[in-house]
């Protein structure tokens, strides 16, 4: 399971083992692997990611708000109990948020739970695009925004971090 | 965990919280109680599964395929592996799908793999509403439907085990 696949090997996957390989490119939300899996044959890997942001944009707002709500705040509670999912844990690490100082942990914890009270949903970020210190600023930025652009921002900050998640799994040259 | 919830009681959970007991009263969709959190405070038990149920409608065709797609296969593979989730396996149980006969075992396999090659999702059914034979008998009539027929009664079918799921969480009393 730790094998790259090429994408013709993606395409003659069933169901049940398409599900198994990209059922966390987005955040435990398998439904969009299963949902997407019709669309076989994938050209590539960017085909497939087309695909799963067009699955996306057809859900309803709250169906949105659910995808951000099924996210783990950074630097979290979970990644405390060291409760991450794969992807989560190596994305939040590659972002340098283990080796926040204490001030900066209290700093992301607080203002994480202010942005929750506010929006009813996590504050997501493609941690992988971002290092420590833009995620802190980006977040405190984000804070003064409506829910309707934090809706929209948060998810196409999904989609980003699908795309580098598919890429782990299917590499580009492939 | 296992403890009964009020409604009221409902009504208090943070989204997390909310998550983590209602994730799974649609298979693997934890998506649909992050979404339907947003709605609270609900009235009943019946309230909440209403939210559900009009949620599961307004998911795109695909994406109720990708409802069915992570259901697993009646006394299929998951089930002989002992993976099945919790639920589905005191429902299957129920059924007394787990007193099949060889014969009957290897007539539901068979017939479920036609059904599955045929429509590209599994035969979903409530198995605590259908003993073993009703649900033999109803694999072999719904296999001669059309797609878009037992789209329908297999989202219908998921709704029922759903009410059921949110029941034994929320008993109707409260």
């Amino acid at each position: 399971m730790s094998d790259v696949l090429k994408i013709s090997q993606v395409n003659e996957l069933n169901y049940e083992d398409f599900i198994g390989r990209f059922g966390n490119v987005i955040e435990h939300c398998s439904i969009v692997a299963a949902a997407v899996w019709r669309f076989r044959p994938f050209r590539d890997v960017h085909h497939l990611h087309q695909e799963i942001c067009s699955f996306v944009d057809l859900l309803p707002e709250t169906g949105k708000e659910g995808v951000l709500r099924l996210h783990p705040d950074l630097a979290g509670r979970l990644a405390e109990l060291g409760s991450l999912t794969q992807e989560s844990s190596a994305e939040q690490k590659a972002a340098g948020l283990d080796t926040m100082t204490p001030e900066e942990k209290q700093l992301l914890k607080d203002t994480n739970i202010k942005y929750r009270d506010k929006f009813g949903f996590p504050f997501v970020i493609c941690a992988r695009q971002n290092k420590k210190e833009a995620i802190l600023k980006g977040i405190v930025e984000r804070l003064e925004h409506s829910a309707e652009e934090e809706l929209n921002i948060g998810i196409e900050e999904v989609k980003k971090i699908c795309l580098l998640r598919l890429l782990s799994i299917v590499p580009d040259d492939k």
